[in-house]
């Protein structure tokens, strides 16, 4: 076995940056190190600097000493679960000194030369690396995933962006993880929806046009599609069901949807990426699945799941979708990420 | 105070039936008589031939002696909560033999002679009767109303007919409580989505299309909008939510349309029915209301609620809508149906 | 109509405040004309000094001006809904300034001459307020209510401790509301039970011993048995259920507790106090009840019901109790207090 | 690797049937090779016989053609999920055909000759099955496990038996998988507590005394300790929380109990049974734990969870436990009894 990358994690203490932590136990290819925080919990170790939600806490971190979020004794690989009030300065001050930042925050996302990458959809947006080194004279480099429900809606329609998506409408059913923690008072969830969630709309809608754009040298040319959003959250633990009616450009019939999607793989799949579902988008034949509470665990949480794909009167076709939205969704698309980066040799 | 007219309901046993029986206590016009049952239950005390599942059970009934369905004893106006599997003959068998049928079930809402009636929005549908009437040579009549969610979705649009409703597409978060009992297996919906509901889809869109039609003589013209539903049970008690999307062929600005909304009164309110709630369609400026277990209860169940009306990328304006399923949605959409009925003279 | 007396509530922009408000809407005897709550608040309106928790916020108090919660403008009875880490020296400089202070604040509960009151059960235990005014030099006074989960057990045990309580073990299964507003975060509490609850059986043990106990002159003998308490949070909204184990000194036999608890009347019913519930503890004979859902709100949420009342093999019976836990247990628990300390002639 | 054991289930469709099929998926000593059903079933292969509720269906016996539940083509070891209306005749079928069945089903629990059993607790009950095989004349033998509900009290109690256990009182909050499918309807679950499980009580307490007891040469001295048990369902999905209140005859004190805990291994630990847990009752010292969602899965489910441990002021001691209810208190217990047998000979 060949040595392990050291990597590391910025906002190891809060619920996104525990995520992290859980998913790298045992990773083939990186090797936890380092935990930063705030300067409250540096200097503690990890099991004392936060309460863990997730289980069992893993043994091998516990005792590491939680480090400050500044550049010094990091690992050049991290993985960031700031909180968006402080990722901007800190995440660019780790790129500057020479960091990769596979980061997991909203607040790159939309930025020109940042990357906000889903492996299976548009891995060549990390050619816009060598120009954000340029732009910014930074040594490292900051690469994002997407937000946790635009990651299950682009894996929903990753096996038919072939057909030219020129529309599409979509409601969300979001997970009460999705919110961290404390996150979502019971009072208003428990036998309830609450249909709204700060952002998220906006966020899903222009994510969206990013993750399915082209690239053009410097930057991404968003795909000119009309994308339109209702967030829900409902009281569900993990997993985002989104309903989907999408239009086409080239008006593919449902059989040649369906070949699409049960043959789509990717370069994840291809290259055997640790982390890469062997399918990542699985059709459910079942007329009333998928469901989060059943299905979303399934592949490691690295899958999407479609069903119940039909024509739609109002646009052309429509579909349910589900990802795990704390794995696929945030620490699991974050290391996905890194891992195609390794495999393109950029980690070297 | 006038007499108040007899009435009695067929199929009083089950879940609507008692959600009728619940909902006619205290009635000013309306003075339940009789229930009828399928003859397992005929002959026994209404205590004795259902478990009750409203809370307490009405004593001004309790001691009644189920009827079977046939006409002889029933007094001219029923309220049908026939299961679909027999309302059909049943239902026939009753306005042959000269009574009012108002019925909640499914099965003659989508026959071209029967008006499928929403009171704030086509009371005009009613002319139907005569036809009804000559064709079939009844003397009696059989009126009904809307599923459950179709209800929610047409009183949230009710303000907006006026601009054209051209295309519309609708998610909805639909409570268990519809399901009737023992209905949704709890296994399948706690901390859980089930993405499908039986017809649900099929029935909301081409309801909507006939309830938002005009009256042609002897059939209602279909709206020609396209509408697409996505229909989906979440683990709320009562109220159902609905996102929409909807496009309009005159245009109108958000101004426009939110005064349209407030402004929004029909015949029920200027007639003062009993059951009709004085505003039909409330608009929550709150960011994230209407919410099913905080709201659909208030106006005793009668109106709609809308809330985030916002432009639409996609269509022209988005909107969240909820209602109570089985006040509004069912008994009490029956009930409102005969009010109106009587108000217009045809129950003299 | 007589005159109504003024009120007021400290602490009135939290969780607890605004169930008084809503309590107190349209109360015959009280009317609610200040609002006391912390410099933060103070100067505002009510309504833009927080936000209502509880459906549709009451008009008549949405215009009032917030005080602060120093003596001087406030009206002689005043509810308190004080957080317990303010509560001591705020209800204490009210009671000094002459107020009567009717508190639902835990702070002065097991104070040696400070009754700690549920009407059916010790109205006798006002009698410790001379000696509070003696030996405090007051000219107001205080009086407490019991925690939520205290009173539907006491209320259960209320027809029984006629026959001597020695002994009883109880497990509760408390609702969300109890934790107030955040409270208890969704990601603890959707799908799960909390096997604990902070300090809460220290409380029920010690406060049921001082309820059930005697007035002794200038202090209250507890009752001299043995009470242990379990006690947990599920995923209920409203409703504390409580399962309880009794051992009696005088070993009745079930049909003497039945008797005892289907004729229990007490004070408060015998006066017809305007909250006083008609029958203060109601026995459902179902298998399955009573259940927090179905039966919580009934009887304008002040009654307690009992069910499943049967012999135990450890002890001498068991039962299952009911109350809703933010009325009876709380905003209801003290105005009924306050109104049989009216009906005294302790407000005159 | 040895030759694996052929196994087959009795009553291969329903819902305990599956999760047998589940926890026996790559097992190393048993090998599934049989299912048997009702005659509706029979025939058919397993996919077609059944709608599969526990994730992704094992395809290693989706394959597999349904036999009926009659002695002939069944390998000698049996688990039976059978429904308990017919379980009593074709369990005792079985085993008078030479049989090995190694029962969850709730009909020969409570006679007198055969085991009921718990491997950490009473593997010397096996000692039974000499008797039951002269007195019925059969050369096969039934085994049983408790009730869901029975395993998790009398796990939680293992450590502390050798201190005398004389009386306790448990207050269950039941998960509802434990009710099968479609079980409890989420109009009674959602929301809300049902303080109710038909028969459930008494399982508890009589098991409890049996699982205890002292192995007498032809039958178990049931332990004479006064148990009772109030039972009640939550709106949890797996696993059943309970609150204990024990008193003991040797008066341990808090050290005693939890060195106890801390140190309890059993014959399953001593011989490394393949499924059981390495520590099979782990004490968790967080304030709020065990919690059905967070831990309930944690040792595959079949370890037993104990928290809170603290002095009882009605009796000495009280704590809460919880365990997996379809796992440690279904199919796993079946199996582990199975191992057990296996490594005391008896199946060879």
């Amino acid at each position: 076995m060949q040595t392990r990358i050291e990597v590391g994690i910025l906002g190891a203490t809060g619920m996104v940056g525990q995520h992290f932590v859980k998913f790298l136990q045992g990773h083939p290819w990186f090797d936890l190190k380092w935990l930063g925080a705030s300067d409250r919990s540096a200097g503690k170790k990890y099991k004392d600097a936060m309460t863990w939600h997730l289980g069992v806490a893993p043994e091998t971190v516990a005792g590491l000493t939680v480090d400050d979020c500044k550049p010094g004794n990091a690992p050049r690989l991290l993985f960031s679960a700031m909180d968006a009030g402080v990722a901007t300065e800190i995440e660019r001050a780790f790129a500057q000194a020479g960091h990769v930042v596979v980061s997991n925050s909203r607040n790159h996302r939309m930025e020109q030369d940042v990357p906000l990458l889903v492996p299976e959809i548009n891995a060549d947006h990390l050619k816009l690396i060598p120009g954000q080194q340029r732009t910014r004279g930074w040594k490292g480099q900051i690469v994002t995933n997407p937000n946790c429900s635009t990651v299950v809606l682009t894996m929903g329609l990753a096996p038919m962006k072939q057909f030219g998506i020129t529309r599409l409408i979509t409601t969300t059913m979001q997970a009460i993880s999705g919110a961290g923690y404390p996150g979502v008072p019971s009072m208003d969830i428990v036998g309830n929806v609450i249909p709204f969630i700060g952002n998220e709309e906006e966020k899903m809608q222009e994510e969206t046009q990013k993750i399915l754009g082209e690239f053009r040298g410097d930057r991404i040319e968003p795909l000119a599609a009309r994308v339109s959003a209702h967030c829900n959250r409902v009281a569900v633990v993990d997993g985002h069901t989104v309903t989907v009616s999408v239009e086409f450009s080239s008006k593919p019939s449902i059989a040649d949807l369906r070949h699409a999607i049960d043959t789509f793989r990717a370069l994840p799949q291809e290259r055997a990426l640790p982390s890469a579902p062997p399918r990542p988008v699985i059709y459910m034949e079942e007329a009333n699945r998928p469901q989060p509470r059943k299905d979303a665990e399934r592949e490691r949480g690295m899958a999407a799941f479609i069903g119940r794909l039909r024509p739609c009167p109002a646009l052309d076709y429509k579909f349910v979708a589900l990802g795990h939205n704390t794995i696929r969704g945030a620490a699991g698309a974050a290391v996905l990420n890194a891992e195609l980066m390794h495999s393109e040799g950029m980690l070297d």
